[in-house]
């Protein structure tokens, strides 16, 4: 089904009506961050929309017009899917060519004024107060990858992975926006792995590399103790962003022992600023990689299409400006869908949150061209990567900009996309001592 | 210096008036959370205390009362600790034998009535909004026991422990206030870990195990990007509570490869319900535990006494009562300080936030009966613990309570204690599927 808008949509737009991603905004006259929905290249401010009158016609959320003052998402977020599903349905009738409602926003050039602002004017912000972030490793191709280069293709991966999504939990405070600069951290690293003993010196980090993920929200509690049973874990996910969760692989190879990645991923970890609603991927859910291994029953999910089908993209730009995509990939190689990532996370007990992010994990496909990490393309620093331009790399240089890009659907049909996930390298703090 | 105080103060209370521990409190009465300071064995509620003009001595927090009516503790925390210390010190003043302001509380019996609780009548809520909790791993002996577990004392501690405090990302949201039960989690766990290839069951948790540790509250907040040095941590460090970290053996064995701990860590943290401030145990500071080894300048603290010196004790409670004092031990057996792990956490740029918990790792000391956590004592499932009244433990059972209490000086110069940190196990969840 394509949705024709009154609001001219390109035919290649991220945005489509099909689509009606959330997001919070602000812009340089009004800069309290509020809620917003992206269409074409315009975004439509909430806020201002609902103080005027914009969702008189929809009675079930009259007693909830608040949540769209909000500086986050997460009270419209707390309202759960079926408010979620009726409120981006009314948004797609009101920009639709034959809207029932003309006089809401159609022939109401005044509010059109007011609440219509060009995507290229405003200034997004975090969706969502994070509570909890935790980073899954469902991305089988990756984990595979990763365990050749570092324990050999026997033993690359470990017992456990096929049985449960691997996980571990990340650092909210340093999850960003899409265009936040990301500085290159400082830390300790070995200079010389192979050196006995081993000395660590402090320095900038040198091999920094980029997570291609996607991360989905949670916009349903569970108190600590009661878990969240499969079958009603995909009703407690909001939506899906783009994630790259940068990672200092010279610092991570020195801390990670026993306890896992610290510091090494606590630097940032940047998402895409439009969340994209779950009722809008459900056109898109196909399947995951097909498993050999028979799951617990708490992880058995009744849906065999468990998981979205995004095409994605990771795009490196260099200083000069010379653009070359380094992977292509898909969402669908992924062993875990959210809602098994959620189950597990849960079984203990644990409380979620409204707001908490869960990552996929790196999603990489079986060819060299289609790893979402650079560890993965330059099998530790062995093989250099090709870039437009002439330039080599192994992993990021100051002033790369790395933008991830993730699309669903085909053009003319409408795409439901990601818009991008962007961060550009600063150079390290200079630190004296 | 014994302040002595108008209030009677029993001579082993663990809030002595060189104490004045800060928590949030209600009553079944008014049971809106709110800041509160322990004293003797009554609370003062900072919110009727300052509502009735009892802050008007102190022009400095003239503008800044409204931090006394809220839930939490941060917006207290936010103002600084040379406010904290202000706060304190007046509060010391007023219920001193010789307070220079007797009208505002010493004979003032209305106020008196309507502002000090029995300690009794108060239900503890958690201090702090925690954004994000770290735990690390400082306790050397804990390390070394647990490596010559795993591996053997030749490999007991892995090549980077002594350079850099060890640590990983937490799990906020289970972190939960003295008193709150504690339900053993579900999960997977291998029968016979000795089988091949190893597969899972799904079970509860057979090895519930304790984690004795001190947390450091952050009341400083450092952007992306932006390290915290070393010479500042100490400023940015609130002060510190009791902390139990339930551990679950039996599913950590089994998922912590590759990525470290995770469901085995996130069904409950338990903390001390009353902040002791730093200022409070400046006159206990100490020495930790002696390095053999060189650390990298951004580590290194120009004060030697960088750790304070709590008397540490684990009460074992059986359901019929039966109590046991399973390990006693002192925080001097850490190898890393809380100023230094906000330095490392932060030389990456990592943002620190107000109310974020720093845990210190398992405190265990090298003699049997001074060991943390229950894996050391019953080295790895080996020992029986004896129990008064005939009973033996390897891990936890159902109806069992472990309370921790920590002590910093002698009676009769006026204790700085932590109260308790106490949970009792409550039995799985049953589920079906």
């Amino acid at each position: 089904m394509f949705l024709k808008s009154w609001l001219p949509i390109e035919s290649d737009s991220h945005f489509s009506l099909r689509n009606i991603p959330f997001g919070i905004i602000s812009t340089s006259s009004s800069p309290t961050p509020r809620p917003a929905v992206a269409v074409g290249d315009q975004a439509l401010d909430l806020s201002v929309f609902a103080a005027h009158n914009g969702f008189s016609a929809l009675s079930i959320i009259q007693p909830h017009q608040s949540v769209f003052s909000q500086p986050t998402l997460n009270a419209f977020a707390a309202l759960g899917r079926p408010i979620h599903q009726v409120v981006r349905g009314y948004l797609q009738s009101v920009f639709s060519v034959d809207t029932p409602f003309p006089h809401v926003l159609k022939d109401n050039p005044e509010l059109q004024e007011e609440a219509l602002i060009p995507l290229r004017l405003v200034t997004n912000h975090l969706p969502m107060q994070i509570g909890d972030y935790t980073d899954f490793y469902a991305g089988l191709n990756h984990a595979y990858n990763v365990g050749v280069l570092f324990r050999g293709p026997a033993n690359a991966l470990q017992p456990n992975y096929k049985h449960l999504p691997v996980g571990y939990h990340g650092r909210a405070s340093s999850v960003c926006v899409s265009g936040t600069p990301i500085r290159r951290p400082n830390g300790q690293i070995l200079a010389d792995p192979t050196a006995d003993p081993k000395v660590p010196v402090f320095s900038e980090c040198k091999k920094l590399d980029i997570e291609l993920e996607l991360g989905a929200f949670v916009c349903k509690a569970n108190k600590l103790g009661e878990p969240v049973p499969i079958g009603e874990a995909a009703d407690s996910l909001f939506g899906l962003v783009l994630m790259n969760d940068w990672s200092a692989r010279d610092i991570q190879a020195w801390e990670y022992v026993p306890l896992g990645p610290f510091n090494s991923k606590n630097f940032g970890t940047t998402i895409s600023a439009w969340v994209v609603l779950a009722d809008a991927l459900e056109p898109f859910m196909s399947k995951g990689l097909d498993s050999d291994t028979e799951l617990l029953p708490y992880l058995k999910e009744k849906r065999e299409k468990n998981m979205p089908d995004v095409k994605l993209e990771v795009d490196l730009i260099t200083e000069s400006g010379a653009t070359t995509t380094i992977s292509r990939t898909s969402s669908r190689n992924l062993l875990f869908s959210f809602p098994q990532m959620l189950a597990h996370h849960s079984i203990t007990g644990c409380p979620m949150n409204v707001g908490d992010l869960l990552g996929s994990g790196t999603i990489s496909g079986v060819e060299q061209s289609a790893r979402g990490s650079l560890l993965e393309q330059n099998e530790n620093g062995k093989v250099s990567i090709k870039l437009e331009g002439g330039e080599e790399r192994k992993f990021l240089e100051d002033g790369d900009t790395v933008r991830i890009r993730g699309v669903c659907g085909e053009e003319g049909d409408g795409l439901v996309c990601f818009g991008e996930c962007v961060g550009k390298i600063e150079k390290a703090v200079g630190l004296k001592f």
